[in-house]
């Protein structure tokens, strides 16, 4: 078979299973890829020393990610790889003792390791080396930078990042792929360096709806979510949070896209209005971050405080200035809000249609854009999904995010199938 | 001064900022308790292999802990100690990159790191080496039984452990000690081993009620904890769950006892009836706990199963064939439950009273009893303290556990400190 940028991790297991095509196809096509993209996009930390081993006691396309090459952020461990968790260099370690519980669930499924993607420092704002594929003068957003340019840039189909506050949505809204932040939860972060321990999620980007499907279907070993006929009956409410924030044109026209998508395709638009309480958990995730990331890298803070970035070590100075009370009033505000929306989900909207960050990728690679927009969900908990959806002024892709209750996940990616399908 | 197993924190502070003790006083005291019971207790999986040294930005007796020795459970990763995660030999590592957070914030608050106490294997049921202080016959409970036994044993005034099921109430109950499982999430699990994420707490053991609340001002930098005059006002409703499990005659007495003690404190004690919704919570945990740890242990199944104890590959087995459905099932319960029980805690009761397990500590080192009574109470992710309350019918400890909403461990604790001070 071909294999092109197009091809989804269904198509090539049928094509496994045909026998037009062989388990380590996929790898080399996307090996060939890495190296013409590599040198101008860098989203690579480190990459495989050798092929990686296929599960022996499985047969060719019996399981769903058998030899789909994949990407994972370089602050999750593997025995095979160096880790420096986006620190350039003051941190580093030749590889974990074991593999991430990602890492073996991966492998389980027949995934194939490609290499470590660029982080963020610590998955927070220093960025790395990464350049937006779409245009090596702006930034591909962060932290998980390295697996959304990569996956953008048709170097891997799939890659696993992390969100804490808006680190999966937003370099997928700037770098126009499909990013995936499920309940929190969903994944084991075990072997994942962790940044926020309530907030830390694993998530992946794919070029694909359908490979966001597959890959969810494979990893909580739960039905394939095939695409409906049409939306009927599904109630779309669109609110960003925080709503103060003035949006800019070309995320109003990303909206505005999706919302004609939203109804061509059968769904109906009802008034949504979120109160003053929702506005706050914004600040509230601030708290969460602060307070638990300064606990979470007391021990790197102690060593090397002199070798971190500005931002972090304030970050972790705020953290340690917050008092217990702050946080506890977030912790509450949290539970509380949590229950408020699920009533909403309930009685007045299945999907919550949302920005996903405040315009295009802004220029320059000194910073990684503003998470403002996924503050709230995060915080919340609840499954969000990246929609590439429009050009902004520049020509770069602008996102929407589409969010729904906690654990509903299967029903957000039923909706953004069957929207992808019919759009 | 003459130090004794009945010195406090607090007291030993006074003594060093008036200079009738040495900073390493305790220190060397603790160590010749640990020469002297260690062969029969077997509470260490290993000594620290030098004097820590303490601060030097600060003064002495200037920080809460200061001098203080600590044992910390073998799951948890240290720069100088090897860590064997209760494998007893089949998994170690001679000392992690880092310190867990844990030990950077005990460091701070002047801890002196004593050593890493037993472990069950993985925090499970395989049991270690220890035996029950007060009768070595008899297990000392688990999975954190080094740590409760060390502090019950006198050879540390504090020790910290987790619990995921029962690993800190049940141990404390079995060894006489106050155990202290705050509100899930008060401490960062950076560096330590994760079973199930969603419960893994972690907590401390000690002999008197002051360290346990002193330990909390120190870790969450919040205000010290004074006692009340008495605890007029007080709501408290005895409730153990499951209640359908019939209390053993040494529970109902150790029950008996400590509500004895609370009315003559002043406190109220009020009816309490929690509904069937709150019983199926000792199911759900069951779920949460084998689903979690199938994906946090994927690795370890994944290379050690073969040598591996069975209940743990069973538990591992039948997380890995429950369905991400029941899994949400029991995420959803809990969550609505978590609401409901906070409506019960502002409505009509401040403490519940509840049993801490089944009964003494069960004869033999071949298990390491039943964490049932503490399940319910871990999935909601509230603060539960062991009190040792009666002698059973044998002479051992028994204790109770008194249990507040999530967040309210500052009125947990400020009711045990007052009740211990009357009684």
């Amino acid at each position: 078979m071909t294999l092109d940028p197009h091809l989804t991790i269904e198509n090539y297991q049928t094509a496994l299973k045909e026998g037009s095509a062989e388990p380590y196809d996929w790898w080399h096509y996307c090996a060939a890829c890495i190296e013409k993209r590599e040198p101008e996009v860098q989203a690579w930390e480190a990459l495989a020393p050798r092929l990686p081993a296929l599960p022996s006691e499985v047969d060719v396309g019996s399981v769903p990610l058998y030899g789909v090459p994949v990407g994972i952020k370089d602050i999750i461990d593997t025995t095979d790889m160096p880790i420096t968790w986006g620190t350039r260099g003051y941190l580093s370690s030749p590889g974990a003792q074991l593999n991430a519980a990602l890492v073996t669930l991966l492998e389980e499924n027949g995934a194939l390791i490609m290499g470590k993607t660029v982080s963020t420092e610590f998955a927070y704002f220093t960025p790395g080396k990464t350049h937006n594929p779409h245009d090596p003068t702006r930034t591909p957003g962060g932290s998980s930078s390295g697996s959304a340019a990569a996956v953008a840039a048709g170097m891997v189909p799939l890659a696993f990042g992390t969100q804490t506050a808006g680190s999966m949505i937003r370099p997928a809204s700037y770098c126009g792929v499909f990013g995936f932040k499920p309940t929190f939860g969903t994944l084991s972060c075990d072997g994942v360096k962790p940044f926020a321990a309530s907030l830390d999620t694993l998530g992946w980007f794919a070029r694909h709806i359908d490979d966001v499907c597959t890959t969810f279907s494979a990893l909580t070993k739960a039905p394939p979510i095939p695409a409906l006929d049409n939306l009927k009956g599904v109630r779309v409410g669109i609110r960003s949070l925080p709503v103060d924030e003035p949006l800019a044109p070309d995320v109003k026209q990303a909206l505005a896209n999706a919302q004609e998508r939203f109804e061509n395709a059968g769904a109906e638009i009802v008034p949504l209005s979120l109160d003053a309480r929702y506005e706050a958990l914004v600040e509230h995730q601030k708290v969460v971050m602060a307070y638990e990331a300064s606990q979470a890298l007391a021990s790197e803070y102690h060593h090397y405080a002199a070798q971190m970035g500005i931002k972090l070590v304030e970050l972790i100075e705020e953290g340690r200035a917050t008092s217990f009370e702050r946080y506890i009033e977030a912790k509450r505000a949290t539970s509380q809000m949590q229950q408020t929306l699920s009533q909403v989900f309930s009685e007045q909207v299945d999907i919550i249609l949302a920005a996903s960050a405040q315009g295009e990728a802004p220029k320059g690679l000194d910073a990684t854009g503003d998470p403002i927009y996924c503050r709230a969900w995060t915080l919340l908990g609840v499954p969000c999904l990246n929609l590439p959806s429009s050009q902004g002024s520049a020509g770069m892709p602008v996102g929407v995010q589409i969010i729904a209750d906690r654990w509903q996940d299967k029903k957000l990616l039923q909706v953004a199938r069957t929207l992808m399908k019919m759009s």
